[in-house]
């Protein structure tokens, strides 16, 4: 059985690199329907990862999951008119059951603040009942006509959606923020990828939505990646839902909501900063596997040794809670093997033949920096340690230097597009406000504003594209 | 805020003391859509524990988790001619994509068979990528027509499939009852519901199966109902979809496949099987909250200590691995409080007043036998640990002696209908082997095989329906 590496650098051709890695290493594979993939073995390990990390996350903050249905009906979901026409041209519509033409079609659900905001107005009485702080996790579809890309823009993905209502508008200020900085933490602490976090333009928040705040990351070939939003839907859903409780005043209100979410799309992004020539590397926190070990033949001693000494340098690793792997397997050589498990992006690598166990010492090989160290055995849990710490954090230095290179402050429209077509990445700029002059940049430039950041920066010139006062400094890029 | 407990007996109304359980314990609500349900918090923690616990069995022995999309192009699920019969009367079918009409409908799937031996085709080449064992957690779709009841038939559901590729049949065997194993291990030892194994007759298998093994309950009604199956899919599926692979001999072969599942189904029957006319009584295994402790306010203590003192308890509790609710709200009675976490099925109730503080010790109330029993407060970890196993084996106990009083051996087809309309249960019957005996039996009576022992019993008279020769005893019922 061989097995092909990759024939592309990273550097030469990006989109044709990451379409090698992600069906090389085994995240996923095409499905037989057009833009849907399937979620293989790997990738939905890192999926498990992350939602153990989420769940533990959003528990401690009480909010509990749930599940609603797929299906959201026509009637519904067009109740409020904004949201139901910036979903509605993406929607897949189920219009038969069996044989029967159902009398009403039932979308399948693109997201689910309608068939939650309608089931809130039975829940929701009085005060008591708030907050209501749920989630769930589960797949949705938009039925996209543009490229799709696996993880990044697929027909069907996987997802959390957070739904919670809240008494005042201060509260679901706050849940967005509490949400968004847990999402922070998650991509920056165990991804391992620096994020910028702001608000989106008015044309460019959720459907239905009084503000959208998110977080963007920048990735290698220059363009912006959204990696989560956290929205305050204020009372839009709820006047139309009638979600109305008995306030502490003995009043009737209209509860404040609020939605947030992540996809595996961050599966996507996360191949895409970290990975190189060789393949995936995964950041040690999200990795299903942090450590293989591979056993050296050797002339001068029977493999049965050798195989011991790794089970039982095994055996202290998994009892320290770390994950590993022990690739035994005779009819592979260790150079097969070390392609094999550096594609499959596994921060560290145990090499253990004749003459490490004769020193009592160990070789490891970090996969982020292809530096070896070799240490002696007694002291192998604690190096292991500190060493899956040494990765994690320089993955995202240099993730975090790469952002902030990729940042680019301009003065002018000519040095805007200057920077955009030569350099990429976020380019701040200062901007009137309107979205006259947004849409024309974007007609002009393709690129959009992707956060506007929550300290407001001072502008430093005028609107860059129609002169007149500039009111904020907005981060614009090409984007996913 | 008044809520109101059961207004029927489970023994004078099963079917409406069911509806009223699930929708006033909060389990389930019903959506705004026909034949489906909301999995309200309670009902998904309790979902989150089953997935828990079965990860655990199923990555020990090598199954790794994967998600297949949700829609099956109609050619696709045509190609097995028996499997697309008997699942195509109940598929709900995307037929639209925004604005324009599919080339070809995609089903929502009913189950994976069909896209996952697609893929398998393309995956496995040689004897070294077998054995193949996926799994995955998701929602699938009947679009049926007979009436739906939560949990038990729900137009969707939540399952997980396991789909498994092998060598030889021998191997595919072992893996049909490996999981079979697991599923009883599951349903009895932490859900507490005793099962009847055994495999299923031709007429009532898995469409495109070569055989199907059953795990098969009672309810408190009489009515048997399908707890988890697992089939053997023999070669039927590797032939049409083409999954062969290089055997160690040189040779190419087909391939070996198993699939299994079992669906949230599981907690309606745990709902049925040990619930009361109090409400919910959940197996302490399963329960997501395993004890509530409620302060009892007194004239003669300050609340703040009792609270204090309830707190104390809880982290004792917490610090042990018991999982705990303190429900200090001062808006409520403690009698209110009861009945409320009664209703929720809460395996254990504490009661801390300042009659407990000052003799040092706590009263405990048993959901399951409504037994009050006091221990010294040092002793309060140990004698909760040993009371939650007491209750465990307690449901599944007399859950046992239910079953065993509803398997009756029946000599000839009057007693037969006689049992069946007079008790119910499941009816040990000779039959002869052939399905049209089988078929009028259903047709006559409603009752149909539940399943075959896989220890033959010897049939103690010739077959109940025709007279000839009985090959087999089979076990009827009617079943939900």
């Amino acid at each position: 059985m061989s097995e092909l590496g990759l024939t592309v650098k990273k550097s030469e051709d990006f989109s044709e690199w990451y379409t090698q890695v992600i069906l090389k290493s085994g995240l996923v594979d095409y499905a037989p329907i057009k833009g849907c993939i399937i979620f293989r073995e790997l990738a939905y390990a890192i999926w498990e990862k992350i939602q153990e990390i989420f769940n533990e996350k959003i528990k401690r903050t009480g909010h509990r999951n749930v599940y609603f249905p797929l299906f959201i009906p026509e009637s519904l979901l067009k109740k409020e008119a904004e949201h139901f026409s910036g979903f509605v041209p993406e929607v897949a519509w189920v219009t038969m059951g069996g044989d029967e033409v159902l009398e009403e079609k039932l979308a399948i659900r693109p997201t689910s603040e309608t068939i939650i905001c309608a089931t809130y107005a039975k829940w929701i009485k009085s005060w008591r009942d708030l907050p209501v702080k749920l989630n769930q996790w589960c797949s949705v579809v938009r039925w996209d006509t543009k490229g799709t890309k696996p993880f990044i823009r697929t027909r069907e993905f996987l997802w959390q959606e957070g739904h919670t209502a809240h008494e005042t508008k201060e509260e679901a200020d706050r849940e967005v923020m509490e949400i968004l900085n847990e999402y922070k933490d998650l991509i920056e602490n165990y991804l391992a990828i620096p994020v910028l976090a702001g608000r989106k333009s008015e044309s460019e928040k959720f459907a239905g939505a009084l503000y959208t705040t998110t977080l963007e990351a920048i990735m290698p070939d220059g363009k912006a990646l959204q990696m989560a939003t956290s929205h305050n839907l204020g009372q839009n859903f709820s006047k139309v839902f009638e979600i109305k409780f008995m306030g502490r005043d003995g009043k009737e209100h209209y509860v404040w909501q609020t939605s947030w979410g992540f996809s595996t799309r961050l599966i996507g992004a996360m191949v895409m900063v970290h990975g190189d020539d060789k393949g995936l590397i995964l950041p040690p926190r999200i990795a299903p596997t942090q450590v293989v070990i591979i056993p050296i033949p050797s002339k001068d001693m029977e493999i049965e040794k050798i195989i011991e000494k790794a089970k039982s340098i095994q055996g202290k690793l998994s009892a320290s809670g770390i994950s590993t792997i022990l690739d035994d397997r005779l009819e592979y050589t260790p150079g097969w093997k070390y392609n094999h498990w550096e594609l499959r992006g596994i921060p560290l690598r145990i090499e253990i033949g004749s003459m490490e166990i004769k020193k009592e010492q160990i070789t490891i090989a970090r996969r982020d920096t292809y530096e070896r160290i070799t240490v002696k055995e007694e002291e192998i849990v604690e190096a292991i340690k500190k060493l899956l710490e040494e990765i994690q954090r320089n993955l995202y230095n240099r993730a975090k230097k790469f952002l902030e290179e990729k940042i680019t402050r301009v003065e002018n429209y000519e040095e805007f597009k200057k920077i955009l077509s030569e350099k990429g990445g976020f380019i701040k700029a200062s901007w009137c406000g309107n979205r006259e002059c947004e849409e024309k940049i974007k007609e002009e430039t393709g690129a959009t504003i992707r956060l506007i950041p929550f300290e407001r920066e001072e502008p430093f010139s005028k609107c860059i594209y129609c002169g007149k006062e500039a009111k904020e400094v907005a981060y614009f890029a090409k984007s996913y």
